[in-house]
C-alpha cells in the first residue's frame, strides 16, 4: 500500500484563541475528503502555538544577567536569550547565532524552539513578536485527537511536528514534538530479518520519518500549508504513545 | 498535490552482479505503473551494495592493534571494527556496542555503515558476512538515473539512502547516503516567510525528508521493500547534486 501525504487547503491564518480541530473539519468538508480508520494528521507546531497564545513580544521581556552574558557569546538579542533560557532545563552548547538547549519538554532543539518568523504579521510590522512552542505538545495532540475522532467517528492519528537541525548534517527535517494516537518508536528488537538472522538493535523512529515526509510538503513559510493529512502509515496507533518515546536517556546519549 | 510514496512489488533478492535498473524496470512493469517526469526512486543502499559485491566474510578479517583496542572499550567483534575502522576517516565517539565514526563518503554514521542482518542467508547459514556501503553512491545513483532515464524517457530522480541513528533522539531513520536529481538541500534563505518578515536560515534538507518518509514504508528487515517510487516531490529536480551538500562543514559543526 503507498502513503499518501496530502496538504489540506483552505487552512486560513490562525490567530489566538482559534479552533484547530473545527478547521481541520472545515478543511477536509471543502476538500470534499473522505476519512478513514488510521488516518493521521501532521501539524506543524506553529497553528497550535498560535492558537494557544504562545506568543511573547520581546519588549516586554527582561533579559537577565546570564541571558546578557550568553547573548554575548552567541550574538543573539538578549532578550530572546532570555526567553531561550527560560524555555530550556539546560544550555548542550552555544555557537555564533545558535543555543543549543535541552527544552523543558525533553528534547534537544536550537533556540528553544522559538520562532521569529510567521508571527509578526499577525500584529502589524513590529518585528519583535515571537512565538515559544506550545505548553504540552502531547496534551494538545490528545485533545485534538479526541475532537476529531468524534467528528469522523473512526480512530485517528495526530502527529504535532516542528523543523530541527540535525547534528553533523546541513539543513532541517520535520521532527515530532508531540503525538497521540501515532507510535514515535516501533521496535523491531529481536524480530528475524529475512534470513532469520535475529535483528540485534532495530528500533524505527517512526513518528519522526512520517514527520519529516509531511514536513517536505508543507512547504516553508511562504506556502503555508499547515497540515498534513497522512493514509497508509504502516504500523497500528497506539493510545499509549509520548514524545518521552523519543528522547534518548541522558545516559545513553553519547552527544550531551 | 499530493506526495505519493509506493513500495516497488515483485522485487528480488538481490545477488551481486545483479542489475538494479533492469530489476526496477521490471518491477514497475508488472506492477503497471506509469512513469512520469520528475519521479523520485528511492532505494536502500543493501541492495546497491549487494549488486555491487560490498560483502566480506569477517574470517578473512585480520584486526590491526587499534581494531583490538577500541573492540575492547565498545565491546565489539575486533574484526568489524577493523573493517569499521578501513572504512572511516576517523572515529567520533565510542560507546558500548557502538563506534560513531566519520564516514570516508563524508557523513557521520554508526559502525561505519556496516550492516550485519539481510546478509548471511545469500550465503547459508554462517553469520560471519557483512556488507559494506558502496564505494561511491553518489556514482551509483547516477549510474542508475541515466539508465533509467533512457528506458522511461522522462527525467527522474534517484535517493539511496541509508537508516541512521540521530544524536539525542531514540530510533533510526531513513537519511540520504547519495543521490542524483535530488537535491539534498533546498535553499529558502531571503524568501519572505507569509507576512513578509525575510527568514534567515531555512535551509530544507529535503533529501532527507524524503528519505524518511520513504524508509517508512520500506519496512524493515522482515519485509523487504528495498525500493519506493515517490510522486510529487515539491522541488525541481537538479543535475549538480552530491551527498556533500548535507554534511556540516567540520567547522560548524558544534558536535564532533
Amino acid at each position: 500500500m503507498s502513503l499518501i501525504l496530502t496538504p489540506l487547503k483552505y487552512f486560513p491564518l490562525v490567530s489566538p484563541g482559534d479552533d484547530i480541530a473545527l478547521l481541520i473539519s472545515s478543511s477536509i468538508e471543502k476538500m470534499n475528503m473522505d476519512i478513514k480508520d488510521g488516518d493521521i494528521f501532521i501539524i506543524t507546531q506553529k497553528v497550535i502555538s498560535k492558537s494557544e497564545n504562545r506568543i511573547v513580544n520581546l519588549s516586554e521581556v527582561k533579559p537577565g544577567p546570564k541571558a546578557k552574558e550568553v547573548a554575548k557569546v552567541c550574538g543573539k538579542d538578549p532578550r530572546l536569550v532570555e526567553l531561550i533560557l527560560s524555555e530550556s532545563k539546560c544550555v548542550i552548547r552555544i555557537g555564533p547565532g545558535i543555543i543549543i538547549v535541552e527544552h523543558k519538554l525533553g528534547f534537544v532543539c536550537a533556540n528553544g524552539g522559538i520562532d521569529h518568523s510567521n508571527v509578526s504579521g499577525l500584529y502589524g510590522d513590529q518585528k519583535d513578536w515571537v512565538l515559544l512552542l506550545p505548553i504540552n505538545p502531547d496534551d494538545s495532540a490528545r485533545q485534538l485527537r479526541n475532537r476529531l475522532q468524534m467528528q469522523f467517528k473512526v480512530s485517528l492519528g495526530i502527529l504535532i511536528i516542528d523543523s530541527h537541525g540535525r547534528a553533523w548534517r546541513n539543513g532541517i527535517v520535520g521532527t515530532s514534538i508531540g503525538m497521540a494516537g501515532v507510535p514515535g518508536i516501533v521496535d523491531m528488537r529481536g524480530k528475524p530479518d529475512l534470513f532469520d538472522f535475529s535483528l540485534r538493535i532495530t528500533q524505527i523512529a517512526a513518528a519522526d520519518e512520517l514527520a519529516a515526509g509531511a514536513s517536505l510538503i508543507m512547504g516553508q513559510a511562504c506556502e503555508g500549508t499547515p497540515v498534513v493529512h497522512a493514509r497508509g502509515f504502516p504500523y497500528p496507533l497506539r493510545d499509549d504513545v509520548n514524545i518521552k518515546d523519543l528522547i534518548r536517556d541522558k545516559k545513553r546519549d553519547l552527544f550531551r
